[in-house]
Parts: structure tokens; C-alpha cells; sequence
């Protein structure tokens, strides 16, 4: 288990993080990290992933454990490692030591957490083992960590206040992670110019998160079809011409995300088709990240994108019309079909486990709009918040062939213009932002955006 | 998802196999390919592994999928993708497209699979939402895989039957999986000339892997506590006299596995007490080898390696005493505490659900002799039966420093010789080996085990 050079600094805030939520609510809390689950066999597990709402208050990425938060003090319940484990595992640190590190009042076997577990709220955790352990301890039904009910709704609502505005060590945090990443990006780019494959340029991207001891913070996109949004298999060739979109992000080892995007040719140069394009989709991006700060609704950046992008393809004459009544009737979401971008935290998209109560304001629901029902936070931005920026072109078959839509925006489009562009699959940009005080910090800026400076890479 | 070019060598082996099972079972067989695991909220997934027994007949990695198979034929259940699926994930193969690829006779909603349930057998499935859907699909409470009852545990013994041997697919799919581990670990003892860190050998070693468009068969050992011997942690710098052992294996697209070992100097040499006990552990692993072929024991090379080591161990003056007395006292186990391999084929550990079905001859059990209760195989071995070959030597703290232990083999050693090696904390080496009719091939024969070739790469 990885355990900080600085726990002095991350004990302070883990205390100050359990301090606020007391403040926040009136009963006691169990948060439970969760078990590993198994891959093919019992033994052979995927990596453990802590739950995120557990590190936020524990730090410690630590397995079958599971801490009860009361008027700002934490208590540590752990099961004691079998007798075959140091053997196999090596010695691990006393249960008693991870407490001091962590700053626990109290640490007890795991079997005892039922002694303690009255009238408690928590979070529903991602594996069905535990979860069902919840409701044994707790000794009533659990709901999914998406309809939460009672205190545990209540828990949710003050985790989101909690975990929407970040404290100093989570932002040194996932500058680390977002820091790493853009190694992976820079290490993909350059493999570009020789790869011959997809598989080698997400190899070359993943190992340098690798030699950092970081581990993606999801499955990594790397595809020369970027129209395929969650393109998760590396299989095709590369071939000159085609351009390549690397969606790669890190996590730390105590679960901080970082999650970025970036569209490059595949042997050095982008062709006038794909250049046009990309200018459009990074003057959005430039655009809208200048527009990130304090009371800033996130919606009007994503409406903004839809604008910049909804000009910039009518200039080139893929569209036809005026720019504000396209975007009204979605005529940009045939080619920019996702949101502008999301919350960054402990999870890629932070907090999504509680379905939108953190990406969506109070009283505010999902859209039906075809051009805004993808669309993943809605509040205004507050200085701490860290949310992605990640505009995008994507020619999706699934829509642009869809009968419905060619009928609908017939007259929108001149499908002439657009099969000059054949060669633009998919582009997006994308950056982590942190809004501050004054505006906003480019997390990423490291990592460049300009065709000039990707060229050179 | 993968689909191998040569479909049609696929599709006969596949039939063959389902042949085979309806030689050996009177009854139907419903056997699913599991979900994948979320890892910190639904749509963050860990990468979706079917179940070994899925694929055994079905050859492609099919998510939410299940197969019935009866008197040789097969019938393909799976979930309609949802309408969202086009746009996020692409055009998918259709569905009778797929079923055509494995030759399926009929190709059928999930939800029509409780229609053709009644009086299958099956294997439970490693996700826990994937066995609640067998217990109910099948109306009848489902054991876990390592205890099945009735037709399910005739079922089990039928796989084992079909999987302890393998066929010319499965060996070309595993000789691929080597081929790719081989390369993987020239890269990570090419990287430990430079590499300051575990972490950035293991990177070298994985991004060959990933670069092969395959995926680890288990979580990678890589470290200068070779000691440790499930150590899945890479935090630790390397230093110029440190061993370095790696235990990594890649898995083919369609799932089959190797698993290769190696140890090697940080800064390119041995010390020459590492060198000593290398030569005593590849003794073991040249001689164990060498046994592999038909009808030998498998616990008869297990402990040969256990005398090989003991021999040794004594030549250094670490033990002393009669060799055959020191192994039968399992004195041999205080520095190998393991057993000298396991069966490989789908599964790094092949069957590993199923318990000790596939790895214990019928009637016999493990031992409770620490010398040999972590024997993973014992049986007779047959022509086709794919084994690794591992010995090792460990200074495992857990055991040496034990106090039951340090009294009853304290005439045994030789505290004050073992000192001198203290550098030697972990050493082991690791082959895949294909018993033949006449003997045995090594199919990572191409990786140098020679501590001359090793300094060299």
C-alpha cells in the first residue's frame, strides 16, 4: 500500500475534511472501501480501487476497511490479515501505525463495525460483496449510490458540498496526476511518428504513467477512430493521413484523477481537412477555458461551444444558416454530441456515483435536448471546483445516417462540403481547469494544443 | 472486441470442443461470460475478462453473453446493445454476424434464456451480479466454482476432463501469449540497466505487452523484494547490488495466458553470492525441466526440485544433514515454500476457480506438510498438459524469523553462512512448459535463464 512521504500534511486536512463534515450533518457515518474483485479466479484479482467517498475522509487506500465519521473524529475497523498473509504479502504496516497515520481515534477489527453501526448513513460502494455487508451491518436495505434515501440522501447532498471544491492537498494532487499525464501525452505524440499501430501508442502513453507508479484513471482511448467515443480496443493500424485521438488520463496512488485529450496526425502533419477542422474545435476550446471562472454557469461554456464550433463549420460550409438558431434546434450536437465536459476529483467524473446530485445544481434535471441532455454538469463554477474543458468533431455514423436526423437538419447541412472532410473522424481538446479566485489555472498547460507545437513533437 | 483473422480454424476447434463436451455430460450446459466490474462509479469499468469456461467454447470475448450447449451444438444468448451503444461505442458486429463467426445454431435475446433452462448445469461465474442472474435464470441455488454440487460438479469434472489437455488452438493462443512475455521480459531486464525505480521496469515490461494489443494474465511481480511472493506494489528505487525478480505473463484477446519469471542484477552483474544460489535454483529448474513428459508425477518434480535446492543449500554450507532426511523434514521449504508450478492454459492458474478439481488427481488432497501443502498440481502429467516450471529460493522474514520454526530446524542451518547472503533476498525462475509425447517443449526456451546471457541483455 502506498503511504505519502508527507502524512503530517495529509493528516491535517484529512482532519479538517472530517471537521466539515460534521458541521454538514447531525448522525454518524460508515464509509466502506471495498474488496477487490476477483478477475477469472478467486486469487486473480483486478488491482484494488478504493471507494472514492472512503479516501476522501481516510486518505489510505486501504482494502476491506471501513471508517465511522462522528463530530469530526474517525474510527478505524480493519480485518486483521489472515496468517498465510505475510507469507504471500510481505509484512504489512500494524493496523495500529495506519491509525496514528491516518489520525483515527479508535481502531478495531472489522468484525466489530456491527457494534457501531446504529443510525448510521453511507454511501453505497461499486462492489456487490460489500454492498450487501453494508446492509448487514446497518441492518437495512442499501440503495444504489445513485438513489440514495433518508440520511444516506442526506450523507450524498453534504458529501457533493464536501468534495465539489477542492482543499489544498487535493489540488497538489491532481496537478500530480494531471503532470503525469501530460508525460503520456508527450511520450504518445512522439510515438506517433514511427508506431504502427494504435497498441503502441497507448503502450507508450500507459508506461510513462506507469514508471510514475500512477495508474489510468480509466480504461485509456487511444483510436484513430475518435468518432467512436468510448473506443476502448487499440486493434487498428496507423496509417499516414489518419489522425489519432488520445484520451489518457493518470491516477495517483491515493485516487486522484487527471484526464486529458489530444488529437495529433499520425506521421507528423495534419492534412488542410483535418487542420481546418481543428482550428474550429481549439477556438472553442481556447474560448471557452477563458471563460471559466467563479459564477460562471458551466452550461453558457458549453452553449459557447456549441456557437464557436456552429460558426467555425459554417464558415467552412458544413453548415448553412444562423449560428444561434442552429445551436436552438441542436444542429451542432450532429457533430458535437457530448457535453463540454465534467467535475474532476477522486473520479474522472467526480461523484458520479451519485448520479447528478454533484454535476447538477438543486432543481436543476437532465435535459431532453438532443444538444444538451449529454450534457454532465449544469451549476455555476465556484473557485476550487476542477472540471474538464473538451470540446470536440465527431462524424458518428449512428447519427449522421440516422433517417431521423438527415431529414430533420436536411436543409442545415451541405453534405457535399462535409465529404471533403472525409478524413476527420474525430478531434477533441481537452484540458483540466481549476477555477480560481481571480478566474481560472490550465492544469495541463504544459501540454500543447497549437498544430504548430504538435507538429514539432 | 477481437476477432481472429483465421475464423475458420476457430470455428473448428470450437466444435470439436463442444463434441467433446457432449461425449462426457448427458445433460444441457448454460454457461455465461459475465459483466464487467464497476471500479469507482458505473461507468468507470474495469476491463470486462469473460469467464474462462465461456470461452472455452465460445472463443470470443462476448460481454453479458451466454451459451447453451447440447449434444455438440451451440445456442448464443445476448443482450441486445441499447440504442445509446451506436453513438458511444460504434457500429457493432450484429448479432447473427457473431453467432455465425462461433457457429451457433440459434442466436437469442438474454431474456429468452430462461425459456431453454431447465436441468442445466453450469460453473458460477466470478461476478457476483452475473451468479445472482444463474441462481435465477436456472431457478436453483448455484455453489460457488470451487463447490459445485450435483450436475454442476459433473459438469466441473467434464471441464476439467476437456481442459487439462490442450488442443492445437489453445497452444498456438498460449505460444503467442509466451512470445509476447518473452519480449516483454528482454524489455524489462534491457530497462534495469538504467531504470531507477521498480515501477519503470515494470512499465518497460507491460507496455510491451499492451503494445501486442494483450493484456497481463495477473497483476505483475516486479521487485527487489522477490521475497515478498505475491508483492503487487512498485514503490521501491533500485540500487547497484540489487536482485530484481519479475513475474509477469501476458493473456491473448481471446484469453489464454502465460506467466514467465525471471531474476536479474540491477546494474547488470550478480554478486557472487547471488551467483551461487542462482546456479542452485536453475539447477532445479534445468533438472525439473527435464522430467516433464508423459506419466511422470508432477509431485515427483516438485520434489525433486525441493532435493535439488536442499543439495545445494548444503554445497554453500547453509544447510546441513542428509539431503533426503532435510526434504522429507521439509526443511527444503524454509527457503521454497511453494510449489514448483501449476497448470497453464485460460487461466494463469488453470481452473484455480474450480478448486482443486483440475490440479488434484481424483482422490487425492493437499497435504498438510508445509513442504508441499502449497503444491498447486498433482497428477500424472499427459501429453498436451501445459505446466510452469518455478522453483525459487526466498529469505522470507515470516518463516525465518518464526519461532516454531527457528526451534525445530536449529540444527538444521547454518545461521552464520546464511548471513553472507543476505543480498539474496528473492530468487526465481519461471518457464511454460508443453509436455509432448515424447517428452517436453519449452516454450519460453527463447528467454536466457544463463547467468551469462542474462548480464549480457
Amino acid at each position: 500500500m502506498y503511504i505519502p512521504q508527507d502524512t503530517n500534511s495529509l493528516l491535517t486536512i484529512l482532519q479538517q475534511r472530517r471537521e466539515n463534515l460534521a458541521q454538514l450533518v447531525n448522525f454518524p457515518v460508515i464509509l466502506w472501501s471495498g474488496k477487490a474483485n476477483p478477475r477469472n479466479f478467486a486469487a486473480n484479482r483486478f488491482p484494488f480501487r478504493a471507494s472514492s467517498h472512503f479516501l476522501y475522509f481516510a486518505g489510505l487506500s486501504l482494502e476491506n476497511a471501513a471508517i465511522r465519521l462522528e463530530n469530526g473524529e474517525l474510527e478505524l475497523f480493519i480485518a486483521d490479515s489472515n496468517p498465510d498473509s505475510a507469507l504471500w504479502h510481505g509484512e504489512t504496516l500494524p493496523v495500529a501505525k495506519i491509525a496514528d497515520l491516518i489520525g483515527a481515534k479508535g481502531c478495531y477489527p472489522l468484525e466489530k463495525l456491527s457494534e457501531r453501526a446504529e443510525n448510521c448513513a453511507t454511501v453505497c460502494v461499486q462492489d456487490m460483496f460489500t454492498s450487501f455487508l453494508q446492509a448487514n451491518v446497518l441492518s437495512r436495505p442499501i440503495y444504489p449510490s445513485n438513489a440514495p434515501e433518508d440520511i444516506d440522501l442526506e450523507l450524498a447532498k453534504a458529501m457533493v458540498k464536501l468534495r465539489l471544491c477542492h482543499d489544498t492537498n487535493s489540488i497538489s494532487e491532481i496537478k500530480r496526476a494531471v503532470n503525469v499525464s501530460v508525460a503520456a501525452h508527450k511520450a504518445g505524440i512522439k510515438a506517433t511518428v514511427t508506431a504502427q499501430k494504435e497498441a503502441e501508442v497507448r503502450a507508450a502513453m500507459e508506461a510513462e504513467i506507469l514508471a510514475n507508479n500512477m495508474c489510468c484513471s480509466y480504461n485509456s482511448i487511444v483510436t484513430v477512430n475518435g468518432e467512436i467515443l468510448h473506443n476502448e480496443t487499440y486493434f487498428n493500424k496507423l496509417q499516414k493521413g489518419d489522425l489519432l485521438l488520445a484520451d489518457v488520463g493518470a491516477e495517483t496512488p491515493l485516487g486522484w484523477a487527471a484526464d486529458l485529450t489530444r488529437t495529433f496526425p499520425v506521421r507528423g502533419k495534419f492534412t488542410h481537412s483535418q487542420r481546418d477542422i481543428y482550428e474550429v474545435v481549439l477556438a472553442a476550446h481556447d474560448q471557452c477555458i477563458a471563460q471559466v471562472s467563479p459564477n460562471i454557469e458551466y452550461k453558457d461554456i458549453h452553449l459557447l461551444a456549441a456557437q464557436i464550433i456552429t460558426e467555425g463549420l459554417i464558415d467552412l460550409g458544413i453548415l448553412k444558416g444562423d449560428p444561434e438558431d442552429l445551436v436552438n434546434r441542436d444542429v451542432h450536437a450532429l457533430f458535437f454530441p457530448h457535453g463540454i465536459g465534467h467535475l474532476l476529483g477522486l473520479d474522472v467524473h467526480d461523484m458520479e456515483d451519485l448520479g447528478d446530485l454533484a454535476g447538477y445544481e438543486e432543481n436543476r434535471r437532465r435535459s431532453n435536448r438532443f444538444g444538451l441532455g449529454y450534457l454532465r454538469l449544469n451549476r455555476p463554477l465556484k473557485s476550487g471546483m476542477i472540471v474538464t474543458i473538451e470540446p470536440g468533431f465527431y462524424q458518428v455514423s449512428a447519427i449522421l445516417n440516422n433517417p431521423t436526423f438527415r431529414d430533420k437538419y436536411r436543409d442545415d447541412l451541405n453534405w457535399d462540403k462535409l465529404a471533403n472532410f472525409a478524413d476527420v473522424k474525430g478531434i477533441r481538446i481537452e484540458d483540466d481547469i481549476l477555477v480560481t479566485e481571480s478566474g481560472n489555472q490550465v492544469l495541463s498547460s504544459a501540454l500543447p494544443t497549437q498544430i504548430a507545437d504538435l507538429e514539432q513533437l
